[in-house]
């Protein structure tokens, strides 16, 4: 980004469908240098709102997520849909890599006409990885895409944060049983509004459909959370060879979303969502403001160090380190 | 909460077990008075830190909790414990009532010489919950509890809050099986080290145990959690009843306990625990005095209706209201 961004310029070529704009505008969002900031707020400002659906996706390595999204985004293209493949990477800020999203995954999405691949950014902030991803969301829905996914790698919070960002949460699981069985990380069921039991086909097919059988009867368990919009996740199985229900799936999805949309439930959902990532947005932003603060910073170490050993209790640690906050704060508007 | 309160009067008489003078150190810590908040400060800064075994129990309403917490605190007592049962429950904030730990729900433990019971607090001011027991626990501790038991109803965020401040998280679960099923909240069952299934005693005996087959199986197909201590939470069979296996279940959660405490996961975990609460401390104080602003408090409402009829997107939004509270706080410090 050695040229000069001019949001006058970008925003009338994103709603247009620049490819390239759009792009550009991704790569404004990522940047946390101050004028980047300024000029990626002005450039979303002027952007038109054209809310599509969105679809979080989550599924740990090998459950075949890559050929899922092929295989679905080519059936949306076909279909006539204009599709944007997002990717949720917190990882990749420690490997400095972007196993997301990458185009080779999904050759055939990748150089279709109405499909817009972007893969994790090599170095996010982490802090900054849900404000880079609504922003995200924002421009390539103004760019004219009708269906964004938002695929997430499974590493720590990131699901938690797509899913409070989407329409409707899809969690993928191999088929496996016994000693093969992975098992999904604790908690991510509980966010799912649909669960697909992928490589349902061949010589998994069988256990694909047992797996399935497993996951519908541990659900049976466990109650909705108290926002969820359906009484309990769906569990499908699905294989992306010809002829391997994604067609059924996406009409599964999109009946879902028709049937939220009718109800309202779609909308107040979004709303809660724009609600709650106010906040947190806010939260996060006090926080690095806090630890920023360089009398925070120089007390820190020693009072973690208090903490651990248990010399300090963390309401009387926070108290204190709150206090060096607002009197240096003071201090310094002072002088 | 008439008297003045003598930090250097309260703390030897609590460290010297006095119970009133604990209660009265209880209601000082759930003071949001600033006075009183200097006091318990100082107070808790007095008290020897005494370590207990901590364990949080949650289970829905008409699971048999207090049945098992009475039958579970007197083989304590009686196996020379001192047991102090500590009480969460955020909804009493809103209802006004103190439903959890009321002495008549556990008859025999409210008598005994060594067990101690508080009840929650009428009126917790919610985002206070989660410093108040931590403090409280402190205080039981100081007190010389050895075993303190956090209970809380399950509303809200509040199962997660007592996870993170307890040794060993106790989900206990009622018998049942096709309709009755209850089903335990999405996202409670990864939080808990140990599942017992109640009444498992007379006609339930049967059910109890297919219940508890049931939950194993559905934990065989979760990953434990990151931070988990054990592989996968045991699902045990329970009932208050007279040789009801309460014996056993001590039997576990000793063992557990135990064995974390010798490879020293135990302190790791506390350790964790601690810095983790320093911070969640420092976000809600941040915040509590961000939305205290009156410059911020001002524009909340229009901004938040802005952003539910998608006229301002969440992080213009928050970056707006960040403005304005800086933006005043340097006028005020200016004028």
């Amino acid at each position: 980004m050695t040229r000069q961004i001019d949001p006058e310029e970008l925003a009338p070529a994103i709603a247009q469908g620049d490819r390239r704009a759009l792009a550009r505008a991704i790569t404004l969002v990522e940047s946390t240098r101050p004028d980047h900031r300024m000029a990626a707020r002005a450039l979303l400002a002027r952007l038109p709102s054209r809310p599509a659906m969105r679809l979080g996706l989550t599924g740990t390595p090998g459950v075949g997520k890559s050929s899922f999204i092929e295989a679905f985004g080519m059936h949306l293209v076909q279909g006539g849909h204009r599709v944007a493949v997002l990717a949720v990477d917190p990882s990749s800020a420690r490997t400095g890599g972007a196993i997301l999203g990458d185009k080779t995954r999904m050759p055939q999405l990748a150089r279709a006409a109405n499909a817009f691949i972007r893969p994790s950014p090599a170095r996010a902030s982490l802090g900054g990885v849900a404000r880079r991803t609504r922003e995200a969301i924002a421009l390539v829905e103004a760019a004219g895409y009708d269906i964004v996914l938002v695929e997430t790698v499974g590493v720590g919070q990131s699901e938690t944060m797509v899913a409070e960002m989407t329409d409707l949460f899809v969690l993928l699981i191999a088929p496996a049983g016994g000693d093969d069985l992975q098992g999904v990380k604790r908690g991510i069921m509980e966010l799912a509004d649909l669960i697909l039991v992928t490589k349902a086909d061949g010589a998994l097919a069988e256990t694909a459909e047992r797996t399935a059988g497993d996951y519908r009867a541990a659900l049976g368990l466990m109650r909705p959370r108290a926002d969820a919009l359906s009484a309990a996740p769906e569990v499908l199985t699905v294989s992306a060879h010809e002829g391997g229900r994604i067609a059924e799936v996406w009409q599964r999805i999109s009946t879902l979303v028709a049937a939220r949309t009718v109800s309202g439930l779609l909308d107040e959902q979004r709303r809660a969502q724009a609600v709650s990532a106010l906040w947190s947005e806010i939260g996060a932003e006090l926080m690095a403001r806090f630890r920023a603060d360089p009398a925070v910073a120089a007390d820190t170490p020693a009072i973690i160090a208090a903490l651990r050993t248990g010399a300090l209790a963390p309401d009387e640690a926070a108290a204190r380190l709150i206090d060096r906050h607002l009197g240096h704060a003071r201090s310094r508007a002072g002088g």
